[in-house]
């Protein structure tokens, strides 16, 4: 049994500080156990009233006679530690705190905040919140909310779509529109401060819970990155939508979210490279989280990348097919044979996908379903994308049609069968109950299958579970770049010839061992953006310019930085034929180690050609890495040039990331440049910064 | 009075192929103007029936007694032709052809359709179609189409948004979708095959009619550049919105539009700079046209780039101020006073924009009012957007507020105030007539927001008229580099000082007179990209590398085209010092010269950062297109480096966009790389391509 399954299936609730006054928060709970069909025991607690909305009362938690498997909270702030330790002596199991006045309020609540988290864990309670606007789960009537999403009376129906998001508001923006929608909800959860039960946590009981088929998520902050990946890998893997939305993007939206839970956002491609890798889908919209989850829930299938279009129009067809390219969704041209039957239905069609039936379909329902079923049976898992016009706002008019689209769904259950067109709500519920869904919008339809053929691609491709890398611990310095160039080597990265040179005899015979022309650099822990103060004198072609480089090094390091401690020159290989690229770590806090790839100079300051992912990187993950930034056609012999060795580029991606996830010491590494030759790749610099240990 | 006028507000309408079954499409017409009150005249049309639909029939037109100002011909296309004859000698003024097999059935359609063209210009008659789906006017009763769109009976709501499409069913899908919206219609046209008349004659009519405020157009093609132009800059400068769609952008998409319009799309990047500089917003769905319509209509306000967002929920407004920073909207955080009085209405009210007023708002309408009333008094034209969660699907539960809003907007009808919630539609209704918008999803409200104040921005720095050069012969051959670079010269622009010399030892004294290092490259009408063949030697230091030079370019000419011309090579000054970036123009066979503006090398090809403006430029258009292209920060010392002549290449555009303005035989020229130096800007390499004359 998971953790939370007593959260969503208790059989038993307390509702501490429950009023007899429906129509005030603290009365919604009881009412609405009470009306939306919950079967378990329901335990109103008030020290002041024998008996509340005709149930009976009691003064404590501890004074029930029976066993108590969730408590809702719902009294004021100062009062929570009291009947949270109530409910330990009692030995209820799930805590859920709607009352909020802690962590969100500032340090002394989120004082408050951590009590309740340390009497909790100690009497094996999981708790929700504070500041939640509670747990829904409409097919056993449990509602333990005060949410006014309900007051008007009217339940949400049962069905497969998961919410659980962090603010409460949040969700119940999102399910009141899936609601209107027609989408019936599984359960709901808002985690509210999350002091001890995270969306994380949430993600992971959905993934088992055989209620749900889409779980739709929305955070503003994580704290914990594993258990987050873990949780929906665990859910893509299970066969479950992960939808997923991550506010705080922006500057203003960050501080906004700062302010709204008291934690930083971030950085905000980590998310998406976290959602990407475990198969997660990352909506911008509760619109678009609400689509996709429709289409995935109405229509019960699978689907592949692409798309066969009929029209009883063209210019529609057309403004479809611009939209199938923008979502990554292709449009196949109907092999002839098709055509040959195509034109036996209708002499008139044009057009070879998207297809044309032009307006002699409308009035002629039969050929509909003739032309779907023939496009059907001639294309390997095609989605079918019927636009169908005006009809379905008169279901008189429509009725036959409609007809014939079910019959067709019956015969082709395991195909997506599409209709996009305005239609009066019973038109689109019959279609939606055979497994038919409806779009309006042609350019909306199109975006959410694209979205659930990228879930379904996704799931199929799931990263490989992260290795988990002995750890160890640096036992030399990486401070200057000869150190940690040094270290880059002895873990299999390619680095130039060098030496670092205190006198300039030995510079002089260090560049004769490595050969001219040689580049010079200032070796100095303490100075560490060597190019902005003229530390580095590239192409150095004789002895007389070496000669003046290292006195010129020495001026500009003491110029710079006159405390600077100078080991003196770095003497090394110039090599200039390859593609300049950058291998970047940061460890972020919530996630660990992200390695960032992009392409050297202007391509990433310009035009932020980067890409990221996870540490440590297995080969297939780097090479995937290398091909998403676009500047990597130059490795292929780009407009004739040469060609350069991406593999070696791969294996110094693979040997990067290994360093960061087994020295957590390492808090960053800017290896930059790494020349790709046309043989091997070679770092020609590197700073690696460590936490002070 | 206006060429169209007659089609919207005719006095009399003949309907030529009119059926008594009000079911037929060819019965619709009639039947549509009878029964939504159209005033005028109806004449039904039909040799074999002395009344239709209870109006007296007519064999003919020639045989109505009274003046016809519009015909409607839905008679088969072979009976076309005859009807168009017939209407000629009347003296009709519009034309209105839904009939269909002309043009959009191949060449013998199209030569039909060019005489039906021919005879209605002989007669100063307007002719819209064929294979139109009709013009519709709601204020009026004009229902001129058969569309199926009002066969329940039902007609569209007049009101202030006009649509005109090529396709008849991308129109009546967008205006039922306008009208599930609540959305009123002003004018609505099908243009069909556009023989005569074009989307841009109606645009051009909508841009002075009193009764259209929004104009929503749709393209899949276009044949008179100018003309599309003219009218939406004449819409953009009256105060009209213009919101378009341009489909067939994918190539996909491309070929569907060929196969549906029988006209090929062209370049899309080509729209979206006429649309930006004419002041149009691009819609790329037709429910973000719907959006940005409602929007515009609803509020009857301006907008400036300003919003203050209030939610009652902090999740909400993260998500928003995230979709405010995408959709180039600011949130500026709130003043101290503004905060103070604040603070004064909702003590637990939090953050400075977004605004949570948290849940306490919710059973207090007034101050949510006191709090709107503050911000709109405080701030200087913000938006205010609130987001007010789930009530207002309870109209009794919201009606306080709903009143509370109302006053609200009353004390400031000039300010935008828009409200973000799932509602009942009585409480829309309430609102919207109160001129408050509502929106269900946050994200599309600030889209569409965004899309409002785009277009405001846009029709107040409406880009000048291009102004009219005169149109000038060339008088020499600029089919050679040399010719091309000196044809430049000649004009304006900057070149390298360089010589074509014959022999080696003209290349030597070229050289010495120029100054080493040099550039030679092959000097050859018949070979116009030089680099592939290896037909450029950069960095020339000395007489002897020029002498080898000189022999392997002519080798390299030879053996790449036996047959080419050689005039020699060409020495030139080696410039390296600067910024390499590229001119191009192209001459786009529906808008005329355009000129394209990018960063060289990868840059251009990789990252696609080039610009696009209509040809000429003048100085402030030609800086804009620099300032729009990423790679431009480089001109600013970037990162410590040096600062690059911006106003030389400046001037350098404005010259080439005015050569490709002024000679009509130029159909393209690639100015490729022009260095943009410290101290001015030249082209170091020329091709210009002209059309056999």
């Amino acid at each position: 049994m998971h953790e939370l399954d007593l959260l969503f299936n208790p059989g038993s609730v307390a509702v501490i500080g429950a009023s007899s006054d429906r129509n005030k928060l603290s009365g919604r709970t009881i009412h609405f156990l009470k009306t939306f069909g919950f079967k378990g025991k329901i335990f109103p607690v008030n020290p002041s009233a024998p008996e509340i909305q005709g149930l009976q009362a009691y003064p404590s938690v501890s004074a029930i006679p029976d066993a108590v498997d969730q408590a809702v909270i719902i009294v004021p702030a100062p009062r929570v530690e009291e009947a949270v330790r109530d409910c330990a002596k009692k030995g209820v199991k799930i805590l859920l705190v709607l009352s909020s006045g802690f962590g969100e309020i500032g340090p002394e609540g989120r004082i408050a905040q951590d009590r309740l988290v340390t009497i909790a864990r100690d009497a094996g309670m999981r708790m929700i919140g504070p500041n939640s606007l509670g747990a829904l789960s409409p097919s056993n009537g449990v509602f333990c909310t005060f949410s006014s999403s309900f007051a008007r009376g009217a339940a949400p129906a049962a069905g497969q779509v998961a919410f659980v998001t962090q603010s409460g508001a949040f969700g119940s923006c999102a399910y009141v529109m899936a609601d209107l929608r027609g989408i019936g909800m599984s359960r709901t959860l808002a985690t509210g401060n999350e002091a001890d039960v995270d969306v994380a946590l949430c993600i992971d009981y959905l993934a088992q819970d055989p209620s749900t088929k889409v779980i739709c998520a929305s955070l503003e902050s994580c704290k914990n990155g594993d258990r987050l990946r873990q949780a929906i890998r665990n859910a893509s893997k299970a066969g479950k939508a992960v939808v997923i939305m991550k506010v705080g993007a922006s500057e203003v939206g960050s501080v906004a979210a700062a302010t709204h839970t008291g934690s930083l956002a971030g950085d905000d491609r980590v998310y998406d490279t976290i959602f990407r890798e475990t198969g997660a889908w990352r909506a911008r919209s509760i619109e678009e989280m609400i689509d996709v989850s429709y289409l995935i829930v109405t229509s019960r299938v699978t689907v592949n990348d692409r798309v066969s279009l009929v029209t009883v129009s063209g210019g529609i067809g057309v403004l479809m097919a611009d939209d199938a390219a923008r979502y990554g969704l292709a449009l196949m041209p109907f092999a002839q044979p098709l055509l040959t039957e195509l034109a036996e239905i209708l002499p008139y069609g044009t057009g070879r996908n998207p297809y044309d039936t032009t307006a002699q379909v409308a009035t002629n329902p039969a050929a509909t379903v003739q032309v779907g079923d023939c496009i059907l049976r001639h294309t390997s898992g095609d989605a079918l994308l019927l636009y169908l016009a005006n009809n379905a706002l008169a279901p008189e008019v429509f009725k036959n049609t409609q007809a014939a689209l079910i019959d067709l769904k019956a015969k082709h259950p395991e195909r997506m069968i599409m209709v996009i067109m305005p239609s009066e709500s019973g038109v689109r519920k019959a279609l939606e109950q055979a497994g038919i869904p409806v779009f309006e919008d042609p350019t909306r339809a199109i975006a959410a299958l694209g979205a659930m053929r990228e879930l379904g691609r996704r799931a199929e491709s799931l990263r490989p579970q992260l290795p988990l890398l002995p750890v160890k611990k640096l036992s030399v310095s990486v401070a200057s770049e000869a150190q940690a160039k040094s270290f880059l080597q002895q873990h299999g990265v390619s680095i130039t010839r060098e030496e670092v040179c205190g006198s300039v005899d030995q510079a002089i015979a260090a560049a004769a061992s490595i050969g001219y022309p040689v580049v010079a650099k200032i070796a100095s822990p303490d100075i560490a953006h060597k190019t902005e103060i003229g530390g580095v004198i590239l192409n150095i072609q004789s002895e007389v310019a070496l000669r003046e480089a290292f006195a010129l090094l020495l001026q500009r390091a003491q110029a710079a930085n006159p405390q600077a401690r100078v080991d003196g020159v770095l003497v090394a290989t110039m090599l200039t034929q390859g593609v300049e690229t950058l291998i970047g770590v940061n460890r972020d806090p919530v996630f660990g180690p992200m390695v960032m790839f992009g392409m050297g100079g202007v391509m990433v300051e310009l035009y932020k050609d980067v890409a990221m992912a996870s540490a440590p990187l297995d080969r297939a993950s780097a090479a995937e890495l290398v091909a998403s930034v676009k500047g990597s056609v130059l490795f292929n012999g780009f407009r004739g040039g040469a060609r350069y060795d991406r593999e070696a580029l791969i294996d110094t991606l693979c040997r990067v990331s290994e360093l960061a996830a087994q020295y957590p010491e390492i808090t960053s590494m800017d290896v930059n440049p790494v020349l790709v030759m046309e043989t091997g790749a070679v770092a020609l610099d590197a700073v690696i910064q460590t936490s002070k240990t």
